[in-house]
């Protein structure tokens, strides 16, 4: 106990495939259900002023993703996001057969999730958003949010494991004001959310220009990195965080 | 000195049980003090728009309890919440004797902590809150708000218990604006806020809803985790840090 | 350069006593600086809203304070607080004459810091403060507040000196919204923001009861920790973080 | 890999001058894309309250500022700032080819930066700022900015590496404040934000006033910190945070 007390970074945990999906699973649905439950509770008390709510989700996301990192990346690494599993994947961090059971499970508890938020504000479990999000400047927006994204988690993955968790929930922060999508940059989160018609929702019409920009952002950010950091396949088998 | 320097994580402390209840209650009093003082605060200030009071009482409330785990966890554990005592007893880490008196000065702490916060603000010791917090929404809403506090303290107590004290700040953060009970997710807090008829209060005659929630979901999460993380026991004698 | 690479705190620094003193002075200047000057852009921008200006406010000064403490802890402690220094004399971690020159400087860099950040938005030099802020319940919240900043001190030098940076800026931070007074908690800076007649002022009539109220406080909190944390007198020579 | 985890900093990346001016070109370009593209978010959703529009641009600006440092630092030391380039070449950490390279992608990743903000939000990728940004109460505040951004980056550099990423970020989100200019603080920031006539912007003939007085709080604090640490130069091959 003493030597693990020294250890900054998280203890590896042994923990076969049953578990790894447990824990994508629950923690796409926690993280639906903080997206989509602060947002209404934002729009909810902010009087209608939409920066005073989306500052409120900001907080409460940015807070959030970075607890669900620290919770389940010793687990499963704390992917939640399908466009992080496909890299991962791609530089030899997981079996065809894990990422495509992860992606699996990360689209079932993004919706659980949103369930999750409408049951606690007394809405229906799903109903379509009507919110449209369409247009070159949003896919560009979606594009640079995951470049970003998948860029942060390589780099740290790489150079600083320990810090992952704080590095991500501060970007995805950041980048909920400096896009103008508002940064969704994870393709279960933006197909959940088309069941939503709330602050947080998207039209599913919309959906698959999202979904596009995504995937070609995270294989660019992968590429670019793969040479700025070198080896970096080494670090793969503990995207996000770790997985054995 | 040079070796404790060298320690990212607390130093342990040898307490007896004297101490423990001192801390657990001065702890206690303090989160209560923090929750509803700053809740006064920001309803007073915020000129009738209640989201900017929330995110008021939000960041006071995530700092202060990281505080106050950082300053109190070497003594008792900083648990400050009957819930985390609870299954903390459950799986070992504390005797009968010693979880009741835990409870009991928690209980008297929290009711200390909002006279001390009435006193601050001009107002009389106690006054029963009038505010309605009832229904299906609300109970779900505790318990998920619990399932995650508890799942938050059990994974990184086992995993990484430097960070548990910015883990439990930033998830209650976080839990103050995703549920729509803005998340009491305590037992001694749900009793005590009865007690204040302000921004932070509940109705006495809600309270009862809200401990079952609370009580249920704190089993659930802990037999959860006990699954999902192996030898989850061993980390029970330093829920929340530690306590020698 | 890779041991030191490695240590996750402070590396002290030899400082004489003419170093020591630079910190503390330039310190506290940069500590009203920031208390003052994010006063008044927050009233300036707020539009009347004083909570989104007291947000504004305690960002700043909880954020900056940390920063402070890291920038000049290695050096000096890191008290801008006669309070601290003290109490810090009082536990033998400086002598007579260190403190009294502790103070002085403190005392003098704080005035410097109010002129500071008048300059910055085009005010006079120096003004008397109108704000009142008197009363029992005021001189309850600065000794509630106090009691707690000594106590967070204390605790983290303690058992954890690698995080009382991080852990005061976030005390103060929730310190500014739970107390009715927003926690001046430092006789400096009472003294300074005696002559600001801007958001952080406060009537210079009302200055002795807040002294009194913070001297009280810090022996009180000292004299409990003494106890609760064995051997408190151990980390007095690097209290707030540390000096040689 | 279990040598690395224990690592609290950065691990060091053998990084040659390409890689080091892809690093900083594209974390600067991100860095104002940061500050022009939270400054237009705001702006548009505040309703008309600066204030509401200045936090948002603080808390994205300061998390995304700390977020570059974690992800660029380890290759090209996460300068993103002439003034900084300059007080490390001045120091010897940067030889005179590498540092005009440095200042050249800076300045060219700046403009860059803006104009893919621009486009996220369906803007001209390039038109001049009209916001006025005049005077000695101005230049005094850039000068307060930048000293108190130099005196951070050498001190923590020197006692505390693993912390500059985090101290950078809360420093800015301080000095976004308590400064009457909102602490621009970098020469490549200036020049691009006057390209920029959003929340954001600065007029281009108030560029000059601001870059001079940038200039020389740099020097004048490398030259105080230069006293007060001992041997600062030993850490001038890691500032920001190191670069081999």
């Amino acid at each position: 106990m003493s030597a693990q007390a020294n250890q900054p970074v998280d203890q590896p945990v042994a923990a076969n495939l049953a578990k790894k999906l447990v824990a994508e699973g629950l923690g796409t649905a926690f993280l639906l259900a903080i997206v989509v439950g602060s947002g209404m509770m934002g729009e909810n008390l902010a009087g209608g002023n939409m920066a005073i709510a989306l500052l409120a989700n900001t907080l409460s996301t940015g807070a959030g993703l970075t607890v669900l990192i620290l919770v389940f990346g010793p687990i499963s690494g704390g992917h939640f996001n399908p466009a992080v599993t496909l890299v991962d994947a791609w530089m030899g961090g997981l079996s065809k057969l894990e990422s495509s059971a992860y992606v699996l499970v990360q689209v079932l508890g993004a919706f659980a999730g949103v369930a999750a938020a409408h049951l606690m504000f007394d809405e229906e479990l799903f109903f379509a958003s009507t919110h449209v999000r369409a247009g070159p400047a949003q896919w560009w927006s979606e594009f640079v949010a995951t470049f970003g994204l998948i860029g942060v988690i390589w780099a740290c993955v790489r150079s600083r494991p320990g810090v992952v968790a704080f590095a991500v929930g501060l970007y995805i922060s950041a980048a909920y004001w400096f896009t103008s999508s508002t940064s969704f940059a994870n393709p279960a989160v933006t197909l959940a959310r088309a069941a939503s018609d709330t602050f947080a929702g998207i039209r599913p019409a919309d959906v698959p220009g999202f979904l596009i920009a995504q995937v070609l952002a995270a294989f660019a950010a992968t590429a670019l990195f793969n040479w700025l950091y070198p080896n970096l396949a080494e670090g793969a088998d503990r995207v996000v965080t770790r997985h054995d």
